[in-house]
């Protein structure tokens, strides 16, 4: 762990950001708790991620909610309950696991991903790679499915899993969305929920939890006509973007206009760009800048196995390097496999302009002739007609094929006729943008952190902050808490206000700081004279006085941008 | 079900409310998709919630967020490894299984709630109670726990479960949330997330389900004292309470103030009296009139392993009953057993306002006096007096009690001393007010559901609706399409808005009385020519036409509950 990822961990557990589930019983690796503050951030992390990603393309971005409990025969169909491995590896002596990769990795520096348990396991053999732990001799490499799995119901062998991601409930419930959002394409179907990935030995804080919450959308388009992509919304954003082939040559991000990144086939599917123009903006109003971020593509064998391009969407803080979102291109896999193990039809129907006629080949029998026959032949020729296509009958005919010594074209004949068709069936193709949102809080926090004067500061955007304004007054005095107090009332109608009396002013500043409160109200006894507080800035420790019937309006100002130093009188620090 | 029930489930699927999950798969009982138009619905429905029960009460209740996945140690210690179960049954013949207690209910008309399974068993024997689907003999009833259970990590036996209820998480971490709430109590730990029940056959849709959303707070407090219970806020409520003693006796619920029940200690602890009004005026919000709502008391023998005092919120709707929140007074019962599992001190110190001045007694022994009667003496003398109390020894001392023939008075004696004690260590008591939020979504829309000349209307309170405002133009023309875009862009802003340019204006506003948005503004050639728009109103089907730019203002009126008519020129319906 880094020196700030360290000092981040210490205030997330003190000030109630967050920490590790289950503590009084030595905690659970993996699971961590979101506190009173981290809460508060969370969720409006989750309401801009609603604002950029629902809201802002309401035309077309519908948001759900499915189980997480998913039957097998699902997520046998996702093809997770085959793919959804990890290479494990156990000491024979001491019987401790290891995610085999990552020990490799550890050990021996070298990358790995994607190679197979066996080459893993040649590896391993060749640099003598002992169990860490005891020195004991490393077992064979094999596959840990990382689903975590239960049974439902009170019948054995029915089994079930918590879901790995929420996609699969909007490709299990794409046709019921499809026709409640009146049959039109393209459609976006958003879930913001919980999923369960059974880690071997999570290790990073919330960077790999066990159980977390995905924001993602499954974007639904016909791959034929994709539709107006929204474009000239996000085109004129830079982006950097480190390529596949750049990537093995250990080159680095490359500078694009996102438009560029279409045209020059970058970034395969439009909409997948657009998709990632929105992250970009999203991840901006995290207050982490464009230029700490890249999209990085997946080499064909680590991308997942639904996946035909993947981007990762990755933050760089200090010496961190996180994955903030992935951008995945699943084509038409999924619905196609649903189809497969589910035999329903999730298909679209696409109606033409207009009508297409389509020339058809039948096959006509003359019945008149054939009767004369008599029966027996008539079997004889209709077991040897069935099954057989128009065109094959017409080959036959021309070839002058005979049935027990008779030309079939005595009693068949091929017809070509004009059919009128109105539209075409056709599979969607799904794009994916999806955050993880433990690790956009994650992220947020680790951006935010400063320290001024040997104290910390969390510099939030202020629409992250846990609480908007805090209310002080200045000293335990009854007027001054009175007044303090009818001041918190009337804010907390409009905006989240934390109140605090106990002890001196100058705490009360530091530990709001700490959680990010952009900006704190006093009330001195100056008040009461003359009614005006003091208003003061988070960042650069500023204050202002400002009437108290002034306060909304001077408020409403500060959250829309305007320079601090000019909404009030500046307060001298020796005053 | 009931008709009505009947009638709202086809609404519900059909217009993107709710349907069954996996549908594609044949469904899977107990599980339901929320679709784009119940999100919206049961999205307001939390913020609510989250108004009622934080941010009202912001001075003492903060929100976290806490794993599913919940090891098995933590559960045992909840008492719910053990009784979080319910009785089966299976026919010995065609091994269908039954929840035991409901199938005697079904077919012998009894209530055998509380049974144990012995004698639900005597029952089906008396009773002849046979398979009903095959005939076939039952078999004996046992124990089926209810809790899904995983494995968490790569190594097997390592037990856990998904959570059935947020509160085990609130417990495991209080002494953390307490901590950052700077020791003070009361304190109220919310949370709102997904539980799973393993239920044996669910068949009542969204009111038994085997994965849901609970909203709930753990509100620990000092019993002996409680703090400022803030009964003013909702002590004049009026409200339907059915006791215990009464329920027994057939009679019917009774009305209360809330206060009397408090005063007459027909709600034991004042605390849960104060949320159980915060859920009255917060299911009010929901559009179920308080009339149709009562509290049930639940008896000894009903009442989960861990309450002192059980009520049910109840909600009558036509022909159905359902449970919306319950009330429980956990007392110290869960972080007592926290305490035992996880060897933690989990007890909250409260310090007295003036130290206590405690008289204690201490047992002196005669160092030299003992030893001068040698080394076996004294090891036989210390064993007999290691391990006894005070109080033990001195009674000896006062009866003549010998060792080795030597009265022990000798070597010891009992001293009494004056002792200074700041303060004192207990176990915070817990109410716990608990609602399901598919429930209030279910039991709000089936409140909602009108029909007006054979048209569905969906009337729900204005702070529920899916959408706040429709906007349509009359007809399919540019002009008209371009100016209601710019109204609904603008609207968008500040609302959530729909925008439908599909059909017959007749049929639109069908359909968005069918999800239950308030109000629709429809654009149509007069808008061209005058600037003016009209509004229609979802229940009464009113139209009142306004200019473009008195719009906001009127919009914001209507949302505060100003008179329609007056609002606008009303339109005579043959206009």
């Amino acid at each position: 762990m880094s020196d700030l990822q360290t000092k981040v961990m210490e205030l997330a557990r003190r000030r109630g950001i967050f920490w590790s589930s289950y503590e009084i019983y030595g905690g659970v690796a993996g699971l961590y708790d979101i506190g009173p503050i981290g809460i508060r951030i969370k969720n409006r992390i989750v309401e801009l991620w609603r604002k950029y990603f629902i809201k802002d393309n309401a035309e077309f971005v519908v948001e759900i909610e499915t189980p997480l409990v998913t039957p097998y025969k699902v997520l046998e169909a996702s093809g997770h309950v085959e793919n959804f491995t990890d290479p494990i590896v156990e000491c024979t002596k001491c019987h401790n696991v290891y995610r085999a990769d990552h020990l490799i990795e550890e050990i021996a520096k070298v990358n790995v991903e994607g190679l197979k348990p066996s080459e893993l396991d040649n590896i391993i053999r060749e640099k003598g790679i002992k169990c860490p732990k005891c020195g004991g001799d490393l077992g064979e490499v094999r596959l840990f499915n990382l689903l975590f799995e239960t049974n439902i119901g009170p019948y054995t062998g029915n089994k079930g899993f918590i879901r790995p991601e929420t996609a699969q409930g909007m490709f299990t419930s794409f046709k019921r969305v499809y026709e409640s959002f009146r049959q039109r394409l393209p459609l976006g179907i958003a879930q913001v929920g919980r999923v369960g990935r059974n880690e071997i030995s999570p290790r990073q804080g919330l960077i790999r939890m066990r159980e977390f919450t995905i924001m993602e959308v499954e974007f639904f388009f016909d791959p034929e006509s994709p539709g107006e992509v929204p474009l000239d919304k996000v085109g004129d954003l830079t982006i950097n973007i480190l390529r596949g082939e750049e990537k093995v040559k250990g080159e680095k991000p490359v500078q694009y206009k996102l438009r560029e990144a279409v045209d020059e086939k970058v970034i395969l599917n439009p909409w997948m760009a657009y998709w990632m123009g929105v992250a970009t903006k999203f991840v901006s109003t995290l207050g982490i800048p464009q230029s700490s971020t890249y999209f990085e593509e997946k080499l064909p064998h680590e991308r997942a196995h639904y996946s035909k391009q993947t981007f990762d969407q990755i933050v760089v803080i200090g010496e961190d390097k996180v994955e903030i979102s992935g951008h995945a291109y699943r084509s038409d896999y999924d619905l196609s496999r649903h189809m497969k193990f589910s035999g329903q039809d999730l298909t679209v129907f696409k109606k033409y302009d207009t009508p297409k006629i389509v020339k058809k080949k039948t096959v006509i029998i003359n019945r008149d002739e054939l009767n004369k026959e008599g029966k027996e032949f008539v079997k004889t020729f209709m077991q040897f007609i069935n099954g057989k296509s128009p065109e094959e009958v017409e080959e036959m005919i021309n070839k002058g094929v005979k049935v027990s010594d008779k030309e079939i074209s005595k009693y068949v004949k091929v017809l070509e006729r004009e059919e009128k068709v109105t539209g075409t069936h056709f599979i969607p193709h799904v794009v994916e943008p999806s955050f993880g949102v433990e690790r956009c809080l994650y992220l947020a926090v680790l951006n935010a952190y400063k320290e001024k004067d040997g104290r910390i500061v969390l510099s939030l955007p202020k629409q992250l902050a846990p609480y908007d304004l805090a209310v002080f007054p200045l000293l335990e005095r009854d007027e001054l808490i009175k007044k303090a107090k009818e001041i918190y009332n009337h804010l907390q109608e409009k905006y989240d206000v934390i109140y605090d009396d106990v002890g001196s002013i100058g705490k009360r500043y530091a530990r709001v700081d700490e959680i990010g409160v952009p900006y704190s109200i006093t009330v001195d006894p100056t008040t009461l004279s003359d009614n005006t507080v003091t208003i003061r800035d988070r960042d650069t420790w500023n204050q202002i006085r400002v009437e108290i019937e002034r306060l909304d309006e001077v408020i409403e100002k500060l959250f829309k941008g305007e320079e601090f130093n000019k909404l009030g009188r500046v307060v001298d620090n020796n005053e």
